[in-house]
């Protein structure tokens, strides 16, 4: 975010309409229809760009981004569109709706839809409004991240598509501090999709997979394998603590296991794993190490170098957009995916593992997505891993003192407590609603509880391109919301 | 396409710089180094929108998505954004990597590595450069659907984003000509994990699928089914051919099959298989239809609601950007999808339907490319679903005509071709890359041809927003470049 925003700043962009003016070339009927809408209009002349800046000049709106522009013709829509206007609508009646949507303007209506279009889209109470995401992702990206997924359509099987690819894959070994001979398997789906993939690489015909669960995601693992076929057993614990690394160790000194796949950071509760340990006793026991690192690689201290396979998203610290993912293999985890029969297509690690030594992707890749975690990986290095660590760190420690503040009681203790997500108790009596929609309302977005938890807490978390001050501003909000509650 | 692109128009895009004007604030330092790569470049005074309008002015530049601004100081990086501006580069020395990153500018770079991110990035030769697509997805896509992918942040979690994944359903049924009780199954993936989602979900224990191959992806229904352990059959045929539906209908008749499956459009070739016949056979056997619609979905006449599972993709015919997926389910596929085991987490189609119904995405989804699905549906119904069939079919007509005029052959006969598929036999003794080169250089990417064709044809496709001028124009490089080779 560029802005420091304070509370009133996050206010006004959650409740403002999208555009601070609407104009028109020479059509007062357009104008009309935006300004029963209570937009703030002005008629300009001659459909070009030129005209477009001419009519900010006068009317003192410095952002163009903040421009609507409402064109009855093709080249007004050109116009708008040149100018880099943040809406262009076109309406019907001069021109027929399909060469108006020829010239590409964000929508085309009729005159009589025009009120619905522009409450739904525009107006102060439309759909989609910027609001301060503190849900454990999809977290706030910034703009370069978001132009960076609007960029040139490309095919898939060309050198230059082969290169994106390869660059983030770099950047990603980078981030993680992994050495070349580490693969990187690029996915288009979620987090979810990365972990199935390596949870179906990972166990040779035979042996047995141990699953570390200790809460939502923990059980998830489990699921997979479950219905994978794989022959599993769980190593469960509270979700308030962090596994015991002895019971892990005795069991897999028991059976002959293949893998241990643990999660890093319980996005159900915020809790972290001793994953370090855990893949200590692994090795020990000749067993390969399996992390779901969806919620935490890239903030946490993590030695990826010494783990085998390592499932992440775009969409959360690496503050990327979502439909991308990805799973860090180890030399050894190659190996053991060249060894597994596949039991899927589309989750076949080694598939894609292969594909990207021969720089041709299996399966149509999420462009976008892979582009925005292009951009996204460049802030982050930019930044500095290190950096990244260390202002998350700082951000859970302003959340910390605001939940003390309002004398909120926190699930995890304080040593076990994850860089950016708080579970939180509900006061007695109310429900996650009762806070939720106020502080909707003021612009932030806060998570319910998971499963049994969703009735006892709720969720704050603190990842993606926020704001510090805007931080700050949601422990007063959230001191207001709970005085009135 | 906004702009009529003539082969002049495609090839002036494809080879000059992404930017015709470069700007700084009264920094000649920072305009040394554009001007260095050969950029036109201009200066100018205080770091506000409208100085950058009135440079664009004085250089007759009208086009901000076309002028680049350099930026010293965060407040230069706010002042292009707030113009518009194409390209906003900051680069360090007044300021430091980090304080310039908050501004969110498109990159950060020292200036001493500037020319290698401007030759990368803005250069005539860069890595992504607007090319006329002719390979069969990701098809070119409007600024309008770019625009989508790149809007606020939204949690998924919330109202507003279960709002818009009702409307893509209520769209999708819409252009499918689909009545309410048909489930739509939205999936972040490509098109294979749709499919292999429908594929998991159609046949019960101890029965069967048949699945008719005659192309790539026919035979890649058949590996899904394999590696998802069921019990399956096939009907193979000719490539070249559809296949015969006298043959699917006895091999039914024999044996309890739960289910048939069948390409569409194939991909590998641009055959159109039979479906309609297929479904009338399965139907009286009482088997379900599941369909890979990924690449005909949208422009092939095809009644979907006779079928009961069609998997299909967003990026292809319908326009819109890679990421995306979907499965649409007849009653009877969801009260099947439910009546199976699930084999796989994430991709278990009933998960999907029920979370559908319950207003709650099973995983995170793919946020930018459903935003732009939810666009690319827009452009369809304006255009009328009819409309778009009848364009697709005379791009083919022209398509056709210009591999005639060249005297070219086509691997499929004329009475089984597809409306946005051509497979060409490559002239003897010219290697796919003879033609591909070229071709790219001069703006347009056609497709190699796949597993054991890829030595004797290629492919052109002609999905996407495709201006027809630039269809025209490719045939007569296409021309030029067999007169040359």
């Amino acid at each position: 975010m560029a802005v420091a925003l304070d509370a009133e700043a996050v206010s006004r962009r959650a409740t403002e309409p999208a555009c601070a003016l609407w104009l028109a070339f020479a059509n007062a009927e357009l104008l009309a229809l935006a300004e029963a809408e209570g937009a703030t209009v002005v008629e300009t002349s001659e459909p070009t760009p030129f005209a477009v800046f001419a009519a900010m000049d006068v009317t003192g709106v410095d952002d163009v981004r903040r421009v609507g522009v409402l064109a009855a013709l093709p080249d007004q829509v050109v116009a708008g569109r040149k100018a880099g206007a943040g809406a262009v609508v076109a309406v019907t009646g001069a021109a027929p709706a399909r060469d108006l949507q020829r010239a590409e303007p964000d929508a085309v209506v009729e005159p009589d839809d025009f009120a619905e279009l522009y409450r739904g889209r525009y107006g102060r109470e439309r759909l989609l409004r910027p609001l301060v995401l503190l849900n454990p992702g999809p977290a706030l990206t910034t703009e370069r991240v978001k132009r960076a997924a609007a960029g040139v359509d490309v095919c898939h099987r060309e050198p230059e598509w082969v290169e994106v690819e390869r660059r983030v894959r770099s950047k990603l070994r980078t981030v993680a501090g992994l050495s070349p001979e580490w693969g990187v398997a690029l996915l288009a789906g979620s987090g979810t999709a990365a972990l199935e993939a390596a949870v179906r690489a990972c166990v040779r015909p035979g042996r047995r997979l141990l699953v570390v669960d200790n809460g939502v995601y923990g059980d998830r693992i489990g699921r997979i394998a479950e219905r994978a076929g794989l022959d599993w057993r769980a190593v469960t614990g509270a979700w308030t603590q962090p596994i015991g690394v002895a019971r892990v160790a005795s069991t897999l000194a028991e059976q002959h296991y293949d893998a241990v796949a643990v999660v890093h950071h319980e996005t159900t509760t915020g809790l972290l794993n001793p994953v370090a340990e855990i893949a200590a006793a692994a090795r020990a026991a000749g067993a390969l190490t399996l992390v779901d690192a969806v919620s935490s690689f890239g903030v946490e201290d993590l030695d990826v170098s010494a783990l085998d396979l390592v499932a992440c998203s775009a969409n959360k610290c690496l503050h990327g957009l979502p439909g991308a993912s990805f799973v860090l293999c180890s030399p050894a985890a190659i190996e053991r995916a060249a060894a597994v029969e596949p039991s899927s297509l589309y989750l076949d690690l080694h598939l894609y593992l292969e594909a990207a030594e021969a720089g041709s992707p299996p399966f149509t890749p999420s462009v976008p997505a892979i582009a925005a975690l292009d951009a996204a990986l460049d802030e982050l290095l930019v930044e500095g891993p290190r950096a990244r660590a260390v202002d998350y760190a700082e951000r859970a420690v302003a959340l910390d003192a605001a939940l003390a503040d309002v004398g909120l009681h926190q699930l995890i203790p304080p040593g076990y407590r994850s860089r950016s997500i708080r579970s939180v108790a509900l006061p007695a009596g109310v429900p996650f609603e009762r806070l939720h929609e106020p502080l909707k309302e003021a612009g932030y977005v806060v998570y319910a509880g998971q499963g049994p938890l969703a009735s006892e807490i709720f969720r704050i978390a603190c990842m993606g391109a926020l704001d510090p001050e805007a931080l700050r501003a949601f422990g007063g909000e959230l001191r207001r919301v709970l005085a009135g509650s």
